[in-house]
């Protein structure tokens, strides 16, 4: 099992990593379950992920609560993290964003297909939550409980949540898996979105998501993509 | 309040970062009201922003005259600052851009509505100026007065005005406030785009735009990108 | 005739350049002929082609097996290259990926077309494979020497073949003229796909593709481009 | 006047800006008339812009023909310079290029029209060229006397061709004005491109383009550009 030590720095990494291959920018947070106690969650004071460093790193109750008194900034839309967590007892690592990538499927409601193998690991059903349609005219920030319990509703057992005019939750059973499935998703969007408009778009089939998916989610891609992506950062850094 | 060596270092900061996000590029200016007297304001010697220093911001009236005598090239459409501040006393600070991410609205015409919760902080009413309307056929450059007064009475009390086949005018209370709606403006307008091209826009309600707006332009989100925006600068200068 | 020395240094390179060059990212693969023994040939370990040095790279017969017992993953698509190389005997470098610039057609299916003088080298057939046609719904990777052996048999005398939902692979007579069609091909496929969406794509007669296809395969266009890019990835490496 | 050495090195700048402002690729080349001799023009021999060097520099009479022995390659595509100099003797410097931004109108063959001001200067006549009418099927390469003056009439007296299915030439009085005109001709493609996706483009009037066009081209527009692109070419040679 990982430290705690260990896990903050895991946390670090896929916080810079998904700043670095552009899912997030200023804003958007990554989180991972506490490694030995599943009733907490590990969350970066109110920073943007690029800038933060294991120093950073509180902890949380599933209630969003910090355990220990904190000064400065929170992030406001940490209910994600706990809602998810508590509904979903297989889920290790969560990735709020609101990439660029992503963003024209929350804000035209044109559905997330997946569209190669690699789009494949978002899985078949990619649900779509709007705030509005339970909470009305809100500042479409999730800081409520109810709110965050909602999306958690609309997720159900799924991977990929869009949030309508606002962004998209990803979440996985391990870190390297929330991460590929992060980068991947929105290269899938991207790709989604040129091919509609070189002239429309084949979907995979329901088992070619399935078997695609799978495959690709098994240890080695994961451990190529990972070695890549840090590789990356460390000669971003470096420069 | 600050001194005005602070107000050169962050009107310096400011041209910097709206480079480095994409605001500006050879051409554009920024301009922030005098720290004291707010019947003066600081803008640069004719320079592209990315390379202005501190001992390139010069004093204006507001009718936009130098306050000291000055060798070599003034922007040409500093009246753009001057009219503005004086038909507006709430501005501190203002963004004059031609930006890749603006322009296709301003060729278009097609209108800038906010998109998401961060391009809310454009507020509801976002003015279309069109200098041939009242000027006719000129070299499209906001060089004289009346054109300057004439673009001001369209910004009236909003914060963004498009200039048809020409560019963008932003305005903020406060530096931060400016910078963080020009960058997020411009990530709207992009949004907006792929959107539109992806199959329609669902703009967000007046009310959510009042309220996502107003969070938005809170400390914590403006301290947030602010960190952001001045590490990526750092990084990039010390490369 | 080349070393294996000289092969493996050249192979890394390519891998090096396509990285650099927008082709590959964290997947895709490049392979050689060996360059004494054409039963024969050089592919990588399973890494990320950034990140490939001389030491990765590996040998193996035209069934895709390794010559030397191996520890560690190979790539899952190797029979890939070994099918090609076994149909194939004018073939000595292939690039199989799944670069952005090609995936909307793999995904649309619109056909690409060559519609400047570079991409003339893609030659003027460019066949279609569909992996569920002969197989049916698979995890869309080509694992199994059947699927292999489909592939080269769609791909037939042509250079470039794509590959429904998944990718393309190109080929070449050495790996200076298959990384200058690889190249080449991507940015023919971005130029449709916008002209595609500005109006309409004129494409190059029968003609015009044998007579600059061939003039931009002589050794002057393909030593300036190879200058170009090695200089590029000196540079990269050196920042 | 400019000494010979003075020449070289400007025209050296000029290749390095125009590649690394994305006009020019490993393809594409610039000249400029020689600087005390209109008879004669100096353009470099077969290297990708990036790479040049002042020792690169050759002369060439207007026939093309290189005024000293040489050793290695030249550009097959000298006549575009030549034949533009001995029709244009206003001309003093030319740039022949692929870019990926103005390449999606040669494939359309959608007119390019000037849509801001920094565009008008292209002036408002922009010919368009196809090889294939007078020559038939070709390789596409601009290699014959007889191609190059064929594409100087269409040229005529303005500043700005397209080439069909191939790129464009651009031309200027000076060398700071040709590339000014270079880059803001890319820069107004891409608006155009995007402007017309998103629903449609209001061009400029013919006086605007006239007065827009005439008061960029003036020393401090030009000025303030070329500060900022040897600025940008300073930082990224020393990164």
């Amino acid at each position: 099992m990982m430290t705690l030590d260990e896990a903050r720095s895991q946390l670090t990494t896929a916080n810079h990593i998904l700043a670095r291959e552009g899912v997030l920018d200023a804003f958007g947070h990554v989180s991972m379950r506490h490694p030995s106690n599943p009733a907490r969650y590990l969350l970066a004071r109110s920073r943007s992920p690029e800038l933060i460093e294991s120093s950073d790193i509180l902890e949380f109750t599933l209630d969003s609560q910090p355990v220990a008194p904190v000064t400065g900034f929170l992030y406001g839309e940490r209910v994600i993290h706990g809602c998810i967590y508590q509904a979903r007892p297989d889920v290790h690592a969560i990735c709020h964003h609101h990439s660029r990538a992503m963003m024209p499927f929350c804000i035209s409601g044109i559905p997330l297909r997946p569209v190669d193998h690699l789009g494949a690991t978002m899985g078949a059903v990619i649900p779509f939550w709007d705030q509005r349609d339970e909470f009305g005219d809100t500042n479409m920030i999730v800081a409520r409980s109810e709110e965050g319990q909602s999306l958690a509703r609309t997720l159900g057992p799924h991977w990929v949540v869009l949030m309508r005019r606002h962004g998209a939750t990803v979440v996985g059973i391990s870190m390297e898996e929330m991460v590929f499935r992060s980068v991947f998703s929105c290269r899938n969007a991207e790709l989604q979105r040129e091919a509609h408009a070189l002239g429309g778009v084949t979907e995979l089939t329901p088992a070619e998501i399935e078997k695609a998916g799978a495959f690709n989610l098994e240890p080695r891609p994961i451990a190529r993509a990972w070695e890549y992506w840090t590789m990356r950062l460390r000669q971003a850094r470096a420069a």
